[in-house]
């Protein structure tokens, strides 16, 4: 049978979510893990990858058992005491077979978090990006209702980028000012292109800084010219919150 | 001239925030740096101690300098970059001869995080004590009236703890649910004993798990018998949120 399960890590000590050979991946150590407590080689699905480094509150994958019956409960707990304490599993649930993490998933939403004060902190440092500099909060928050709707975000995508669409359909892009020099900037859309939300925040952080105009995402983005968007912000700053799958699943009230 | 600084730091590689032979300590990380850049033998002097394992946000340290002006920003922003990359000065100011980081003070602010949910997480585990079994929140939270006001506290205090007055006036104190299983208990009062909220935590759990009656810790709290309160909550939950000074000394609003 199929599983999906929830899983959260934190990205420092991680190189991405995806295997590769000779570097600690999430998906080796979940895959070893299942491996282990399920007694065969058991593969994994993720909903998405993740960079070296982001962490993730609510990725998704899936695999199959051989079991026609498993106590999830105690499967959950086992698993988080196997894997280690970068990586755990937050609830389980079973699937039908025709359920994809990758390919059932309809929307993904990130948090892209920023410390914005004159001096860092030795308490935020692995989960927000450090600017020192004021940011025009403001500005930034006018400047992400561009975001909205279908565009062709391939303006925002890093050149060693995949071969995908680059057409994304973004349901929400909100910056929220959490005090004390805490901001978060929500984005969610049905698909994301390489390094997508990294570059929109280092466009966003420009424009807070009085580098570029407000006006100049939306230019960026209808010439579809990575030149004219600002850098990539750095990956600690960004966690992927969770992945969305049609109603049926009822993933998101997984339990156990 | 005097200056009073604001300092975060995370617990977990610290032996205590207090100068001891030999360990890594919060003060003496700070004393390295500032001696370094001042070029003179340099002592600071904390608002308290704090434990092992316990973080900070706001804990305040005073030090004497012997020139009479600074460019307190850039000594600041010089400090950080002294400084390891787990202790941070937020900000700096003048104060008179008369201010003592410890004396001076007259309310302290800790806050208490618990991650309340069946799986443990991978991305808060440096700061929430982690609590599998559910917890009767709304019953915890009605037992916390009674710690408000003054109360000798000698019953939540560490068998080794030092011989100053065991009487805390507590002005706040307060269970708060941010819901997703997390938890934060706010405690403020003029005075702490040794170990006192994280006891006082570890009381207010096992009512949370129905492993004592609501009652017991007014009860503990009467008798004064430390058998008679909870296990001593672990350290990495603990924050030093804040430092209150009276109002002359305007430190809340350091600047730089």
């Amino acid at each position: 049978m199929r599983i999906a399960a929830k899983v959260e890590y934190s990205g420092k000590f991680f190189s991405g979510s995806q295997y590769q050979a000779g570097v600690r991946t999430v998906q080796s150590e979940l895959e070893k893990a299942l491996s282990l407590y399920l007694r065969v080689p058991t593969k994994a699905s993720f909903s998405g990858r993740t960079d070296r480094g982001v962490h993730a509150s609510g990725q998704i994958v899936h695999f199959d058992v051989e079991q026609d019956e498993l106590d999830l409960w105690r499967f959950c707990w086992a698993m988080n005491g196997i894997l280690p304490n970068d990586v755990s599993i937050t609830s389980v649930k079973v699937v039908d077979d025709n359920f994809h993490a990758r390919f059932t998933a309809r929307k993904r939403e990130y948090v892209y978090r920023i410390l914005n004060r004159p001096q860092r902190s030795a308490l935020l440092k692995e989960t927000h990006y450090f600017v020192y500099r004021p940011l025009d909060v403001e500005l930034m928050k006018a400047s992400t209702a561009v975001l909205l709707g279908s565009h062709d975000f391939v303006g925002f995508r890093s050149t060693n980028a995949d071969k995908t669409s680059s057409i994304c359909d973004v349901s929400r892009a909100e910056l929220l000012n959490l005090g004390e020099g805490r901001l978060e900037f929500w984005i969610a859309a049905n698909h994301f292109v390489y390094n997508m939300v990294r570059i929109i925040v280092g466009t966003l952080v420009e424009i807070g800084l009085g580098k570029r105009a407000p006006e100049s995402l939306a230019e960026a983005l209808n010439a579809g010219d990575r030149n004219l968007a600002g850098p990539t912000a750095p990956s600690w700053g960004l966690t992927l919150n969770s992945v969305e799958y049609p109603e049926a699943y009822a993933i998101f009230e997984l339990d156990s």
